[in-house]
């Protein structure tokens, strides 16, 4: 029994007494019963999911994913392929979006190439965590991008990274990537596990023109047309169709809820990851938190298909796990006030008349 | 001519040349353009706020206004009149929501007694402001809420806030209150403002029942036909229906407007005092941030109404300044983007090809 087995076998479902203890708690704050909505449903669940109703807080991470695409041959991104081996220095360099605010609220970076098309690991960026997979995915309208070794090798560095991060005491991580390309990865992926046609989730990813946007469509359907037998199983879905850092997000989202860690999952490709997660290990999903809506896409339409509610819609579509890192930011605050607000007997407030 | 005139007569339009200014180094770092989305729009609002294309960023404040309302006699709150006081001894002791959230972030809280029932001036709370216009307002059941002189001198009060805030550096306001019961006279005040049906603006506030819920609705409809010719004006319009915590509100906004400083409103009864400023003087919304969808009530409606777009949607309906709080960490997010990103030219990343 590998890695990704025995990990499945430690999730358990959320457990709701510590949910209800939590609850307890929220409910002798001095407020109204209720009033800090959504924050209180967050708080409750990140107990469930911690299994601890006095929902501990502990370090924050993100883990963010760089790999290539071979799909990016078919020209279906705005960016050439050589931005991706420029972002990941950019990203442990700290320039990137994601690497200001994990400065700004203290989250830990860890930046992974799991299969850039440039291999510099023979002279490594300062920053960045060597575990590549291979030098990009094969381009899926030729056949398979993963090989399912390929599949199970990168899940299992993100089982790896989890595991790796819950010992160091975080308790919460956020999930990002960067990969030219991989919107049209997430698309396939997305249009195959929520049966919605292909139009209506394939998106602009980094700013596509008309043109590039009909291409990558046709390039989807194509894409599903080709690999059909395939789509059945989650596996072969993902060595079809997926690639090296969808399958490590995949992988983090196994591993923080065998750990008990809530995980946060970014936007559009995180979302494929998250969902495909959830069709290898039915009920996953209740383990995490999704960030933000985001503008890409059919990304509203995956979120109300998977019937879960994203903390933040600020129009964001930058990957990279931004939009993970300001919805964490939105879960410590909820912690924060569940841990440091007066109650109504410490405080002396009389409570509700009618 | 007195400080509200004054004040009024330093109002300019924004300053749509910083905004593009903003707009051009907003460009140039290592994004796909528009890729934060509302983040980027917020950032060319505080610039042309502001009148400064770099977006200097100094420190953030919220004040916090205090008061009781005669109207409270109608048992239109789930909760005593008494927790007003409590709660102002609360939010200035840190143990309120507010309390929380300030210290997390780092805002200076100001919290400001406008006319609390109970005077405890004479043995002053720590950490309270004093600027008492009354000992709660008139129930509006029965005549005006205010004077028209306690109307301007709690328009001051806030005016002279902002001014106090913005020369002490700060260069975001979050404005909030408490105060039981302002949430029928913010009702009252935004039925008339929006000229809607009471029964799709009245919420249940703290937490009312139905019967409750039915009475405070009744309030309302009432007060507005008693006070039907007062409508007509703004001055006499919040003379009539306001509170003291909600002109002084109202005074932020402009004040806030005047130094060029964006005030970032919070939920229900902090948007019936910007709704009011900007009908004293059309076009302030402009200078303003609205900060979250509350839950309560009407919200969602008057939102649209006003043709703004609130930052945050978590069904909060605390009030204090909570959700002002978490929108400026927001607002403060996207400005440590603007200013700590790299560009395309530094790091040396590849520009859109398609």
């Amino acid at each position: 029994m590998g890695l990704l087995e025995e990990t499945q076998k430690e999730i358990r479902p959320l457990d709701a007494e510590e949910a209800w203890a939590a609850d307890e708690r929220l409910n002798s704050l001095t407020k109204p019963p209720g009033s800090l909505g959504y924050l209180e449903e967050i708080v409750r669940r990140y107990a469930a999911i911690r299994r601890d109703g006095s929902a501990r807080k502990g370090r924050g991470a993100i883990a963010v994913f760089v790999s290539d695409h071979g799909v990016a041959d078919a020209g279906v991104s705005a960016f050439p392929q050589a931005v991706t081996v420029e972002m990941l220095r950019n990203i442990a360099g700290g320039g990137a979006a994601i690497s200001v605010l994990a400065r700004r609220f203290g989250y830990e970076l860890r930046t992974i190439d799991v299969g850039v098309r440039s291999d510099t690991s023979a002279a490594p960026f300062a920053g960045v965590t060597y575990r590549r997979v291979g030098s990009r995915t094969g381009n899926f309208l030729n056949g398979p991008a993963m090989t399912t070794g390929q599949v199970r090798l990168a899940l299992e560095i993100g089982v790896e990274t989890a595991r790796d991060l819950a010992s160091a005491g975080v308790t919460l991580i956020g999930i990002g990537e960067m990969g030219i390309a991989n919107s049209t990865s997430a698309s396939a992926l997305l249009t195959a596990l929520c049966g919605l046609p292909p139009e209506s989730i394939v998106g602009r990813g980094t700013g596509l023109d008309d043109p590039g946007l009909r291409r990558k469509t046709e390039v989807v359907t194509r894409a599903l047309e080709l690999h059909h037998s395939a789509l059945g199983d989650p596996m072969t879905m993902l060595a079809a169709l997926g690639g090296f850092e969808i399958a490590a997000m995949a992988g983090v989202c196994i591993g923080g809820a065998a750990c008990s860690v809530p995980v946060v999952v970014d936007g559009f490709i995180s979302t494929a990851a998250a969902a495909t997660a959830e069709k290898l290990i039915p009920g996953l999903i209740d383990h995490l938190f999704f960030s933000h809506r985001s503008a890409e896409g059919g990304h509203a339409r995956v979120l109300e298909h998977l019937k879960v509610r994203p903390i933040l819609s600020l129009d964001m579509r930058l990957g990279e796990g931004t939009g993970a890192a300001l919805a964490m930011n939105v879960i410590e605050s909820a912690l924060d006030l569940f841990h440091n607000m007066a109650t109504f007997a410490k405080a002396g407030v009389s409570g509700k008349v009618r």
